[in-house]
């Protein structure tokens, strides 16, 4: 139980920050499935580190090396497995933190948790870089969706409120060694109506149960969400309509999920991404030794703003949920044969 | 695949809206557990229909008959199957759906997928009427829970956007044949440090997968969730201090959750309920028999606004959630004892 | 975990002995299905009691009632429920039990695991009768396998050791108020090549899981099983050939399983039945209460032999087992449309 | 669904034979759990090629690198993986089956399901070298169990049918060109009573499961298991008894299983190890190009007899399913602290 997800396909996410490699294995990928390694690997770049200005230096390659389920770089049926070593760790920079627990960030709860023992280097297995490999799995995902002409992408609402130049405000933190926070948008158009398994198994649960992986995201709304809230059910019930004999609906405060269920209208998410909690200003933190308060400074490499970043992670957790829930209308025949 | 949750305990819900009953089994409780089935009734009786002005007029019992697995109000150690009988069921109501489905339910999609096998009297797997056995679980994980001093409450935040006098506006909605949405909030306190599992198995990802069951939410966040996304890492990151030798962190923005892991602090969510969809106002749909757009006008007995009702229903999804996660953290000595 | 088995469907099994009500929910069966409600019950009334002179006297009609799942006798795409009551129990009879477990029963392990708690009545979770609704799921699973030509049945290949007339076997254990134990065979024809995962989920892992959830099942063996364990590689190779075009093995060593996959031959596997632990000779057993050794005479009414009753029992196990397996293989598109 | 197993840990095995690597991923394991890796590379040791005379002649390390997980040899609570690099690969040796699958093997069956694009070099992840993986998982189990006082071993019962020297039989098969099957015997002593779930999830099924991952097991039976359908109840009932206070049984017909759950007595079972599939000796096969039989003479390196090697995978199997199982029952405080 923990760094696994999913049905019919599993996911199962190991690595710390620190450690020799992160890596992913994901079991039940059909056979004969071609992944495109190149078009993965600028998938992989776009939340890779040290790729810009707004981001941590760490430079690393964060090219995965597969290990098996591919020969050719076609899928061969058996569990694919992909690794990336880790290569730059400055270990060192985290020496004083065993002492003394960073705001925000999953230092004080392992602690507890795991009673000493837990690898704080880096963040351990919390680490954002941990999403590398939930990219590379969400990435395999969603070539296969785009072969079956379901494509999902991300955009950036806001960063710090702002949605009309987000980018300010991460110059802003930047200057004034904070950080901040923002809202991603992700769309998922293509999607033939019938995916998704009634209560515990929606679209809704599955793509929330695997957002929340991406370790500052504290929040999620599909279609219109929080604002559905203040309005009416005049309002908000999308009347249905034929256009050209299709079934659509005229509006999409649904977000494309009914019941859990695809509509065939575009599935729509909004996520809340808190700022980064590492921050170079001076922190109120405490020290167990000590069993008293402690001004604690962090030092190391670190983004001012985990969004840009947070875009392809966001696109995996959604391609990931949806692919295990298509695979599961297509063993239960609710799915036109085209999408295997 | 669907509607079944947990691993150390698995919650299995079953039943339609006019099936000749609903109910849920739970399997995995320990034996040696007393249930106050007084207790449960009046949770219950809490999202029950027919109680109150606002709610729909259906007016059944709702008392549980349990199956299997108590002896004397005690687990046994079995799986233990609580039922509901359908009793007041006017399935006529529903026949004029069969060829026009509802805007904003399940009606559409399931007829798709299910390729018109489904039950669509009164929403069938898809009704709120589902949620009872929701709540039966959630009832008594919460009592289970209660016993080892954790406690976990919901409470009205809006409706309609109104935060001082919510009521109002389910009056005002039902004087307008229309419905209206709102949002809850709900605290788990009492906590151990300790709880959650990394990656896809968090306290967010868990709470999130689960309410997502209750048919008309729609969003979540965390903590201070999307409010943070508009902030900065000084203003968000919660300071660890000292207070009688416990940790604790001066302010709660983090809701109780750090790197999926409870924290000590209480866990704070909260929920986004779209309007009721079903609404006694014409609206527009379409008739599959005509492949044409058609008017609809729902006859039967709705709720205005299911907020209220909602609420033990979002402290059951809490209840499922951290009763099974809490498991996991015994079976691996992460938490004292006591909480056994 | 425990009385729940699948992924792409879904079985959880409740109820005790002497329980309200025993029965099973099977989430997950594609919408659609016409299930034979005649069909169903005469194959629970192969392993029904009071059937048979050699089988126990009571005599419940065990006739399931639906609660959910089917509409007109087809599925609808929503879990589907079905309990059995329980009516003619004669709790007293076990009353005497409680300081004294049964040898070859769970009674002890039982009174250990769930700390006194345990419902000792009849075997509580852990009788036979808990079969009647693995045999709902298992018919229900069987006939959907006939559906696509896959059919399963089983033949009792010896009792007491005897294999020419079985039956003589449970005569001379009755007249001494003996039990006997036999081997059962069960084979599956009509499957396509491919079903089975690999490793954990290979045909023989899954339905080896699902027989030894029949209480008095020890041991099951493939093929040729422990036979092959004194032959050679020459003997046991099963030869590929072509017949009209269509690839097979000349032998059948390999029981139609190769990898855990399915080979097109014929899934054979037995099954060994130990003799009914509930005997009317006075046994040695122990009293809690006094902490020394008793004896004990079981009262109450008791097979002889179950082995007959076992038979669609085993055959449910194995068309829960194999109708999982193709399921995934849809899912991946492994076999042909046609199994839908 | 495949190569994935358990549920309070998960393991999830990956690799083709001849794949850059294979390896395994254990989720779920406790923080703080030293491993002695001297003392797993023995147990490793026991199963690897190359040893002994009886043994293939591919030599490799076959020791493993841990990639994450522990530090300093201390679990810290993140999932643990380790892989093993395949190197002294000679692919070209199998470049002759792509048309000609081998008898016993999975070639055929795998060819049909992954539709020919599967891993056909060295068995891919069908080859019996995935069972290294499997011992890195069950020795890292086996040691846990160890520090609780459980101890798992197994013994060779016979081989072709001979138990007094079984080492003869392979003499014997290795001059003929041949191979020879094997029947094991596993015992795990110290288990406390209360480990095992009812039904689906009772140490036999969990055991099992697990068992039939190793390519060549063919059969399973507890206790006296097929012994026993020979014989009465009077015979094979275990009469309980106190010995020092303590409750036991005075025979272990039952093999320390009762109902699923472990009685106190040792859990023991027998697995019965078909003749090796590669024989050198020729074949009758099929080419899959001619659509015709055709002879077929396989090339490589091959054990006579795999029952000395699969001693240490026959242990791993058993010592997953029950340190999964132990972790079960103290999520639910049914067995002592102690077990932690």
């Amino acid at each position: 139980m923990s760094s696994t997800y999913g049905k019919n396909i599993q996911i199962s996410i190991f690595g710390q920050s620190h450690s020799e490699a992160i890596g992913v294995t994901i079991d039940g990928l059909p056979a004969g499935i071609k992944i495109d390694l190149d078009q993965l690997q600028q998938f992989l770049d776009r939340r890779a580190p040290g790729k810009s200005k707004y981001a941590t230096k760490r430079s690393e390659a964060d090219m995965p090396e597969f290990l098996s389920g591919i020969v050719n770089n076609i899928t061969c049926g058996a569990p694919l497995t992909a690794v990336i070593r880790n290569r730059d760790q400055r270990s060192k920079d985290y020496d004083h933190l065993k002492d003394c627990p960073r705001p925000g960030h999953a230092d004080y709860t392992a602690h507890v948790k795991y009673k000493g023992f837990e690898d704080l280097r880096g963040g351990g297995h919390f680490s954002g870089r941990l999403t590398a490999p939930l990219c590379i799995a969400g990435g395999i995902c969603k070539q296969i969706l785009e072969q079956k002409r379901i494509y999902i992408q991300s955009t950036i609402v806001s960063i710090g409120g702002n949605e009309e130049h987000p980018y300010d405000e991460i110059e802003k933190a930047m200057e004034t060694l904070d950080s901040v926070g923002g809202i991603i948008e992700c769309t998922a158009t293509g999607l033939p109506v019938g995916i998704g398994e009634p209560m515990f198994d929606g679209i809704e649960n599955k793509i929330a149960q695997a957002v929340f992986a991406i370790p500052a995201v504290k929040g999620i709304e599909f279609g219109k969400g929080f604002e559905m809230a203040k309005l009416h059910g005049s309002e908000t019930n999308d009347s249905f309509t034929y256009v050209e004999n299709q079934v659509q609906t005229k509006t999409n405060y649904h977000g494309g999920i009914l019941g859990g269920i695809s509509s065939g209208m575009p599935v729509s998410f909004r996520v809340a991404v808190k700022p980064t909690p590492s921050i170079s200003r001076k922190q109120q933190s405490i020290s167990y030794a000590k069993k008293a308060d402690q001004d604690l400074t962090i030092k190391g490499r670190h983004d001012p703003c985990i969004v840009p970043r947070a875009l392809p992670c966001v696109e995996s957790a959604a391609a990931i949920a949806l692919y295990d829930l298509l695979l599961s209308a297509l063993a239960k025949g609710e799915i036109r044969e085209e999408y295997r």
